[in-house]
């Protein structure tokens, strides 16, 4: 992109406890907490994994994100002295649990957290990442981790479909307004950019994660003006060589008509209703008469990637897509199947492997690594160490980030995890890329030991 | 419900700016801004509306809700030194605009606002809410309050189809886990509130908002004790009167004679996988026959109004649904068409009515009342005063919020505002309120008066 498109010189900001996170979780947790606590489990260790049984629909990979803002929720982790009063206020608590409220308000995230880095490409069944932590503060953090996780995946994931369709032209994140709350539209367009999108529109995500932003001018510019003309003419003022016209408000042709008729300096156009196929290719004759051949078109509305997938095909002259609604929501796909689940548990006792025989939902027991070969994935104990193939070559993807309570180095800038969702998503094969579900699109193998101790479990399973 | 049900005393927290919500907007905003005053248009006095042009999949109404975060925003909308420091880098202000930050630094919103109340059903076309700011301000919040506006929309509307699909057995909200984002999670949970459910699982929405909060032990709890009659008994001990079983860990049937042997205090049981239909009915006998008929049943897992509709119609003996993914992702329809559109400009020159002809999206032009009759709208120019029909009694439904940047009055309390949805939507005929789609589900006239002034400024556009 042109100028418009110039990465803002980003600022991040410090990080932020955001308000009232310790309290953004299901009641149920803190109940259970309260038990745990009474039945003297609260130091117990436990260990949970975050991960989705099934891909969604017509994903073959799931794109991790959201792993910074656990990491900044887990460091902030803090029950207030208003919001354990509300909590002695509920029914649930009406029995005297004052010393469970008094650890309560002392408690912080003491354990250890291990994760895929994000913009990690991942399968059914892979951890997205491992808590490691005394039963009571692994437990209360499920809610909002799966939260956090889920839903910045999945953007993440919808923008790598999107980018993909567009096959090199660039896509701008335009969908706050649509998005699930203004806080939503924030985090979508960071999980965009980490799955390829060149920028957003949301200014506030620009300012907090560093994400270059883009944007000129809307319908009401327009309007606001008694004529087109005089409104495109003080926004070439205003904005120079950064200058986009958007000429669909009242007739796209003689729009990019009038666009042309004032020359440079000029970015490019924007059309945002219509066929945009055929306009693109109509409004790129105009605009080339009229010698602008390196202005650009930027087009909008509705789309998502299988509309995009078919512009391209049809070789219609775009160089830019902005994509709204559909990303900001993966509205084909607007939610992604995350669980956690109880995997270990060191108690007095000894270690045990909790295992669930709920129908469709068994999970595989113990803490997991992921080894990932040129071709596959094996999915192995944690303290497995795993030669993959006759190369021997795999990376183990779970890595520490947090071990008690502390960060163990700086998380990756938002552009290094933008650089290496590219490289990770660029070596998958294109069966695993296509837009639509393909069977066996990856192989993820069990490792002969994960294999044993799942056997051993499932066999000696007393209830 | 029972005892899980009581309302928690609510404590409705002070209204508190949010992080950075200011910023939270599209950067076409605020060049736009930019371009307004240098254009010397700032105090041009511009009214905008916020409705949709379609209703979405399946609906026939849509439940409003939303309007008390857009108010808090309005309340509290500061550009921070941080803030306009970090535009000031961006090259689409690279030229010099000094004057327009220290005037962006010390903008209130200073304007007027009109809105139907929360819990009001509308239809295509009907404004949710009014603005009538000058024309900087009321450009800058149109991103947030879509975003806002739209999304609460979205699920209250959601949560009245499960609601009504449940036939008067209570719904909670489970989602926040799947939300799009933990404050997304704590805003649907309001919002479904608003459209008719019991309560949430969600402890920060109960806190922040005073709406009923639910919830007792997930499977880790079973899982962390060796067998499941221990995780029962320990339950039982912790919460007396608001024990819930979740039987479905191991084997549902068996789970629940474990349930039943243990007697009471029991509230209910909980399933969450298998044939929930089936296994109701087999868990009802199996309570019944313990002599525990009081104890209630609760149905989780995957569910929405069309599953609950078929368990509904199949007479399972079901007491209470608890919905998450598919509420808190309105999964069908995971977006709302807001828009956001100017409808009239006063300036020098006085009062124009800009209209837009693009294809498919024409604005009906000028500042609008709805009135509400007992069988249809009228949609009307804001100045008009109607009598629907022979009976001459009709509702106008946009009040005024803010004047001058000042609330006119307290908004109402969440409890009223979700009275208020239940006795709208008690009102609409059957046709609107099925889960499907249904044309001509409810008449929306336009007044004589405003079809005249869409015509001539139609007839009148000069561009």
């Amino acid at each position: 992109m042109g100028d418009p498109s110039e990465p803002a010189r980003s600022a991040p900001q410090p990080i932020q406890p955001q308000l009232g996170a310790a309290l953004n979780t299901d009641l149920y947790e803190l109940t259970m907490a309260a038990g745990y606590f009474e039945a003297g489990k609260a130091e117990n260790r436990a260990t949970f994994e975050l991960f989705v049984r099934r891909l969604p629909w017509n994903r073959n990979f799931v794109v991790a994100a959201g792993l910074a803002q656990a990491v900044d929720y887990l460091l902030n982790l803090k029950f207030t002295e208003a919001e354990i009063a509300y909590l002695k206020t509920l029914p649930q608590f009406e029995h005297n649990h004052s010393e469970f409220f008094d650890m309560l308000a002392g408690m912080r995230f003491t354990g250890d957290l291990f994760a895929a880095r994000e913009g990690t490409p991942l399968f059914a069944g892979e951890p997205f990442l491992t808590v490691r932590a005394p039963l009571i503060e692994a437990q209360l953090i499920e809610t909002y981790l799966l939260a956090t996780i889920g839903f910045q995946s999945t953007i993440a994931t919808k923008a790598a479909r999107v980018v993909r369709a567009a096959l090199g032209r660039d896509v701008v994140e335009f969908g706050t307004r649509r998005a699930h709350s203004p806080e939503a539209g924030v985090l979508a367009a960071r999980a965009a950019y980490i799955g390829g999108c060149t920028g957003t529109s949301n200014a506030e995500t620009g300012f907090r994660y560093g994400v270059p932003v883009f944007g000129t001018a809307g319908h009401s510019w327009v309007m606001s003006f008694p004529g087109e003309l005089a409104a495109f003419e003080r926004l070439q003022q205003l904005l120079g060589e950064s200058t986009v016209y958007l000429i669909d408000t009242y007739d796209t042709l003689e729009g990019a008509r009038r666009a042309a008729s004032l020359g440079r300096p000029l970015w490019g156009v924007r059309l945002d209703s219509g066929n945009l196929g055929e306009l693109a290719m109509a409004v790129r004759r105009i605009l080339d008469e009229a010698g602008l051949r390196d202005s650009k078109i930027m087009v909008t509305g509705d789309l998502n990637e299988y509309k995009i997938q078919e512009l391209m095909a049809a070789r219609a002259p775009i160089d830019v897509f902005g994509v709204g609604t559909e990303l900001a929501t993966s509205a084909d796909a607007p939610s992604l199947g995350v669980v956690y689940k109880l995997v270990e548990l060191e108690d007095a006792g000894g270690r045990r492997y909790p295992v669930k025989l709920s129908h469709d939902k068994q999970t595989l027991p113990g803490a997991k690594q992921i080894f990932r070969a040129a071709d596959h994935d094996v999915l192995a104990r944690a303290s497995e160490c795993i030669a993959c193939g006759e190369a021997g070559a795999c990376e183990a993807l779970q890595r520490p980030v947090m071990i008690a309570g502390q960060l163990v180095e700086s998380l990756p800038t938002i552009a290094e995890t933008r650089r290496y969702a590219a490289e990770c998503l660029g070596r998958l094969p294109a069966t695993c890329l296509s837009l639509f579900a393909a069977e066996h699109a990856w192989r993820v193998d069990i490792s002969p030991e994960l294999a044993a101790l799942n056997e051993s479990v499932s066999k000696g399973t007393a209830v």
